[in-house]
């Protein structure tokens, strides 16, 4: 290439960079800044710039509404998970299924369960856990479960943060899903949790509806009850929307790669789903929460670190709770009033 | 009740009923005809109706946007299934299949595909289709997959009707699917084909993005191939969308019950995807294609009579092609010019 072309091509490429630029500008200095509980910072301005670059006409990497698919894990991404509410549900329905079948108490891994016999139950590992999950969660139909569910989530607290699980999501992460929205893209959930269980709430509580999550799901089968076709949630298990299991489902309902996807740090779960937007031709960003924030909600790790290798191989942007976020939680209803 | 109230509540039943009436009127008398392939009578009219007295917001059977799922059958409801498009390009992968894999014209059902030995094939039944699909569907990626189809779909010819597929498509059909997303429904395709083969044409066609197509899936796994994790075809079957299958999946993808479904008589495969309709709690219109026109299309019947059946006890409304549509395929584009 000859020094004038280059100059030539320097000179393209910063007008080509313009219209984000001016795009970023436009959203931080009019004050009608989209992510307030962002701090300002590498995190907010790589989300911010990504967004501009894929939305605005003139950029050459301009993506269709249509194509704009954002992916978030529920469990750590949007809200809290120490402990997953799922399982607290859980051990409640156990509970009360124990009240009325006693057999429940001569039997592992509901014994365990139900005296909390944790050094049992961490022994027993995930099969004991799916040996509970698909107990609790199936005899009824879709429609009887998703009252039991926002029964539990109308009356539970966090043991130590004393809110209601649905007021324990990332006010950040709230922002993010809004301005994504306001920018085109449709936001999705790709998460461990079942289907059923996040359907009750996500509507509400993210502005995602019930046809847009994707979680782990039981199996089931059409049962006529009382002359009306119902879908009958039977013991077992269908799938399991965790590590490899997510790009799977992506597909499945989604039909493409994710834009943009986040995840976050706890088992390397998200792995699978953040390599699967990287690996789309074309732009796409992908966010690792990691939780490292003692004082406003938990500090945590990956005891074998597969997702910060990922993030180094791919080039992943973390997302740290302690620096990158001014609020963690929305403020109470109940102090607000 | 009085012979007073008697008449107070005829008359506010008459009052209740004004808005959809003058909403039926509006679309018939003003000229802008939202179904002009459709002639007018019963079966026009208990759409338009339908349409009317669940979008009203004077209506008491009004029915939020985000509630107005329509669901459709995708061969014979919105295209022509004799014979089935993706059978033909099934055909013609195995033939291509042949010519480096000599082992093919040994095997069976490959052999009786292969030579076109239909008593063979009709002997072996579902098993030995199930087959022919899982060997060319597979061992390649979702964007292979997706490229064969579209070339597939570019060259081949109805042989018969000497058209491409894709405008063997009802022209009644597009319009309804047309009319009931300016109503705010969300049309969606449940089907028996298979999802990575209806994505590749059902946005073009129908105006039907890739999420809200839910159909048969192979088994697939991620793989990374070059680096880069693709998600690759395995030659087993994942789930058959089809009968019991299309309310399953239904739930799966959408966690909703169709306010409106569409299936056609041939089968039974749409009976539960219909009933599971017809079960909603609140109003919902159930239409069931009756192949019946062996002049502008087929004429064709089903052996066990299932649908009929199906739609005296649920009150489906039948459409037959040859009275209630005007016009069954669109013009072709090459004679339009």
């Amino acid at each position: 290439m000859s020094s004038a072309t280059l100059r030539t091509t320097i000179l393209w490429a910063a007008l080509g960079a313009l219209p984000y630029q001016h795009a970023v500008a436009q959203q931080t200095h009019t004050g009608s800044d989209p992510l307030p509980s962002w701090n300002e910072g590498a995190t907010k301005r790589a989300i911010l710039t990504f967004v501009a670059r894929v939305t605005s006409p003139a950029s050459p990497d301009f993506v269709a509404p249509a194509d704009r698919i954002a992916t978030f894990d529920n469990d750590g991404t949007l809200w809290q998970e120490k402990p997953l509410a799922e399982l607290i549900f859980t051990l409640a329905k156990l509970k009360k299924m124990a009240l009325t079948d006693s057999t429940l108490r001569q039997t592992q891994p509901f014994r365990a369960a139900l005296e909390g016999d944790v050094a049992y139950l961490t022994g027993a590992g995930d099969e004991a856990m799916l040996e509970l999950l698909t107990k609790t969660h199936s005899g009824m139909t879709e429609e009887e479960f998703a009252l039991e569910v926002r029964s539990f989530l109308a009356n539970a607290r966090h043991p130590t943060l004393q809110r209601p699980y649905t007021e324990l999501v990332y006010q950040p992460m709230l922002e993010l899903l809004r301005y994504l929205r306001a920018n085109g893209f449709t936001t999705w959930i790709c998460s461990g949790g079942t289907t059923a269980f996040m359907r009750v709430f996500t509507g509400d509580v993210y502005g995602i509806p019930a046809q847009q999550i994707i979680g782990s799901d039981l199996k089931r089968e059409p049962r006529t009850v009382k002359g009306r076709m119902v879908i009958w949630r039977l013991p077992a298990i269908e799938t399991i929307d965790d590590k490899n299991g997510k790009p799977l489902n992506i597909d499945r309902q989604i039909g493409q790669r994710p834009l943009f996807a986040a995840g976050n740090v706890r088992s390397g779960g998200d792995v699978a789903h953040l390599e699967y937007s990287h690996s789309r031709i074309g732009p796409s960003l992908q966010l690792l929460v990691d939780h490292d924030d003692s004082d406003r909600e938990f500090a945590y790790q990956e005891p074998k670190g597969e997702s910060f290798a990922a993030a180094v191989k791919y080039g992943f942007t973390i997302v740290s709770m302690k620096r990158d976020w001014k609020t963690v939680f929305p403020p109470s209803p109940s102090t607000a009033r």
